[in-house]
């Protein structure tokens, strides 16, 4: 079915979320005007709804596919992604000084939250390579930069996170890849990573694996690991992609969803002549790989983002189209369009209400990369602290949301044939990849909760509990805090056991936060009524339904974990 | 991976939450002895670890396949189904003058559990032979009973379903299915049904369909509807399957899960040599479907059970056996098995206690099937009362408890090669066949909580306060008991709107109260210390932690739908 951009609704949030206005007040992101968003937003709709959305069904019915000559993409993936790169759309976000177009990072998020709306596994591939852009902004060296930054930005080249092996999931320390130095400063890679997405594919003339791995005589664990640049061509004397780097795709995977993004192993230096370069210094891959999973964990809770928005536009024409039942109690005996009747428009405010919720979520953050940008240290701190929030949550939502869309379907959801079974398979990778939920939520209690002795939780409670009025809102506010300030002294294990709990309930004050400020600022505003009636009702529904829900936490979060260990792992199995 | 029937915690609900005791003091019933129930446990928990589960992945990866000749299943499910109608597994709950056992339904209900749990997809086949027999039990002529209960109760044949019509889902009396008159008192049957579960197949000699159709001049909506007995090939003098009774196989669906079971587009009487009986009398095709479907959507509930048994059993496998990572917090820095890490345990414990939950829920409504067969009116009524819990219920923590499963194998959950998948996309379907989930609440609001002028409710009510000793169970239940006495007064729209999260709450609060009830019976029991500690822990995690979730469903329980009907369809696409 047909793909509608989310544009008043992006603009809405970039305007009263994010704040734009105050980003464009400064030097650096002064051609953020009113009107040039307008313009991106309105050129990414047209483009992502007339080229990505129709390819998002044939990306789950054919997939990319495994040959001899490496990965495959479904027939119209080369020719779109293609189109992207000469649009221009993913140069939006990327620096003036390499080819890019230096918007603020809260734009490109909507640019891609268009895209990934309209076919999340393709999307999937520029996400990636914004990961490896941030990496080598922040930590290649001026020649890495110049000759990798530019390509990267338009796309032309695409690029990859090798972080996971076989031994080492979670727990990246474990890894066993080794770089060996080699004569002329360059490193021997050898290796094999597993779950790459996009490894490989047949979009782009060169795939540059940023690269984890282990140098000689290295400590063990997470201190001993280097992060590597490792194209699958090597450049030649002009730059241009050239001889083969002995780089092997090993398989894809057969996975539940996201089919269009192939899933690779990759096998590194099987002839030992796979050549990497540093970036950074020996023993800094930790240090840069958090840089470049950083906006990919937000790019993460963006794809819940778009994968809630595709769910329920699905949704909403299936529930306008489909006709069944008189509404009950009411006069008429005449059947009816099924978003008459109140279940299932409670299921459709919900969707709606839970999407705009972690886009408000997600899009906050992203303005906070940008403050941050702009020397703005509590900005960077409040980052800090809502991106395993952004992550989690918004993954969380967009699965919520995705399985009330095959429920508004009914039978018809359970059968492929109408596309809702794709966004609820596609969403089930999000809560796993670029650190599981699990893990954000220890990130949470773990690093960012004590962040200046609580310092920058509080604050953020502080401006909650600043603008907040509803009671109910206020109410879980100060339970946050209650529980927050908690655990800041808890033991390890206690502050983990509650630490899920925790993010959610932080994550659904934050949400209610903005909800409120967004239904009351539409309650006030002049435009299409048909829109701010909608941000109304989704603001009441939030703020009135489903903030009480996550009050309901409140004794998980304050539990001790010694009910977790009242029995012995064999007990589990009992 | 292997499958351990889990028989512990089936005796343990059958002594406790059934109080099989009471039913065996019964002369019906006198042969449900302690023995005997270990022996058919026993009994079904081998066969089924032993022939069925090995088949389950079989069914997903190849699943039912439509050719010119029928439906064929995949390899080795005719055999494993024929070893089940010669273990006499089928007959275990069916009545003794037909060729059955006449165990109670109870017991029944715990064969099905371990069966599906072993393979969902193709105990779905006998879960709806169970339907057949029901409806002809209670409205078939003595003649129909003894040309079919024998063969169906055995499982030599089986049965299905026919309800749904493309424009005829949730709203069956939109049906235009047609009877014609014979002279010889029988019926020409004519129509399309869809979404025929085991609609066809090659594992039984005859199938025979329940249909629901329409008679010439009938009143329009429900009240014109009527229900027809159609074998797939009529009985001949000997009562043996002969001609082919012009019932064909249009298409099998192309399902997101539950690939084992077929399901079907069937065309009736293209050839206008469909012939039928009629079951009951004219105009009473809903009251005996709504027979058939009672006992169906406890086993769709139990279908709940079932996947979330099998997902944990996946899910504890694999966290006991995959190492990774050290203990936080620890002294030692060697990784462990992940079901040592907090978060882990938490939501292996989680899984646990939600399937006992559903599994205390799903058991104790069967067991209200037994007593109102004996003859206790007010059983019949609390079954009333709570068969829409548990269908809806049951399903949500069905699916809630796969995809933790899928949560806790990381990356390889998403991986369809660990099957944990599977359980997953399997779960789907169960909120919303056999009445969504949607329909289950507004059963509820609508029908079952008005009963007696409330009376049902307020006794199930009362008999869990009196038992309850959670300050926080007590306090859910409190409020349980103002929303219900709120919403029988309310109007139509603003009971409908409130339906779902009040029966969420009912039906928590239900599970709390037999969670904790026992959690007390096996901190005072003897036995195996593993399996009673696995209780206790349970027991404690759902009243401490779910119970009090359910508690932030109040708000929206408390609700009017006015909120759902502050903007207009066109604006839930603004």
């Amino acid at each position: 079915m047909s793909f509608t951009p989310p544009q008043a609704e992006q603009r809405f949030v970039l305007d009263h979320i994010v704040r734009l206005d105050e980003l464009a007040a400064s030097e650096r992101f002064a051609d953020a005007t009113p009107d040039m968003v307008d313009a991106v937003l309105e050129g990414v709709g047209q483009f992502a709804a007339g080229e990505w959305a129709p390819l998002d069904r044939v990306g789950d019915t054919v997939g990319a596919k495994w040959t001899a000559d490496g990965v495959v993409m479904p027939e119209g993936f080369v020719a779109a992604y293609k189109a992207y790169v000469e649009g221009g759309w993913g140069t939006i976000g990327s620096p003036t000084d390499h080819g890019g177009q230096g918007m603020p990072f809260a734009i490109s998020t909507a640019v891609l939250d268009t895209l990934g709306a309209a076919n999340m596994g393709l999307a999937l591939c520029p996400t990636l390579t914004v990961g490896a852009i941030e990496a080598l902004m922040h930590h290649g060296s001026p020649q890495q930069q110049a000759a990798y930054l530019a390509k990267l930005s338009s796309g032309e080249w695409t690029g990859t996170m090798n972080l996971t092996e076989p031994q080492a999931g979670s727990d990246v320390g474990a890894l066993r890849t080794r770089a060996d130095p080699l004569s002329d400063g360059k490193w021997s890679i050898t290796g094999t990573k597993i779950y790459i997405s996009y490894g490989d594919h047949d979009m782009a003339a060169n795939i540059v694996h940023l690269v984890l791995a282990r140098t000689p005589d290295a400590p063990p664990g997470t201190k001993g690991l280097s992060l590597f640049l490792v194209p699958k061509y090597r450049l030649d004397a002009a730059g241009a992609p050239g001889d083969f780097n002995d780089v092997r795709v090993v398989s894809i995977e057969h996975k539940m969803g996201l089919h269009a993004s192939p899933t690779c192993v990759l096998s590194f230096g099987d002839n030992a002549d796979c050549i990497g370069e540093l970036i950074g210094h020996e023993g800094g891959g930790i240090a840069a790989m958090f840089t470049m999973m950083n906006n990919a964990r937000l790019n993460v809770g963006l794809q819940g983002v778009q994968v809630a928005e595709r769910a329920t536009q699905k949704a909403v024409a299936y529930a306008r189209d489909r006709i069944q039942s008189a509404r009950a109690g009411g006069a008429s005996r005449e059947p009816v369009a099924i978003i008459e009747h109140p279940d299932v428009r409670r299921m459709l405010l919900r969707m709606k209400a839970q999407t705009q919720a972690a886009r408000a979520l997600v899009y906050y953050a992203a303005g906070q990369v940008d403050r941050a940008n702009l020397g703005d240290v509590d900005a960077r701190k409040r980052l800090d602290l809502l991106t395993p929030l952004a992550k989690a949550h918004g993954t969380d939502l967009g699965n919520e949301v995705a399985s009330i869309g095959i429920q508004v379907h009914g039978g018809m959801g359970y059968v492929e044939e109408t596309g809702a079974a794709q966004q609820f398979r596609d969403a089930r990778i999000t809560p796993i990849y670029e650190g599981t939920n699990g893990i954000q939520a220890a990130d949470l209690v773990g690093r960012k909760l004590g962040m200046d002795n609580g310092g920058v939780f509080l604050s953020h409670v502080a401006d909650m509990r600043a603008e907040a009025k509803d009671a109910g809102l206020i109410a879980l506010i100060d339970a946050c805090e209650e529980v927050g300030r908690h655990l800041l002294t808890a033991d390890t294990d206690d502050k983990l056991a509650a630490s899920y709990p925790f993010l959610t309930m932080l994550s659904v004050a934050t949400c209610g936060w903005l909800m409120e400020r967004s239904g009351t600022i539409a309650a006030g505003a002049e435009g299409d009524p048909a829109f701010l009636s909608l941000k109304r009702a989704a603001a009441r529904f939030y703020v009135e339904q489903v903030v009480p829900e996550a009050q309901g936490l409140k004794a998980a979060a304050m539990a001790k974990a010694e009910v977790l260990y009242a029995l012995t792992p064999e007990a589990f199995a009992a």
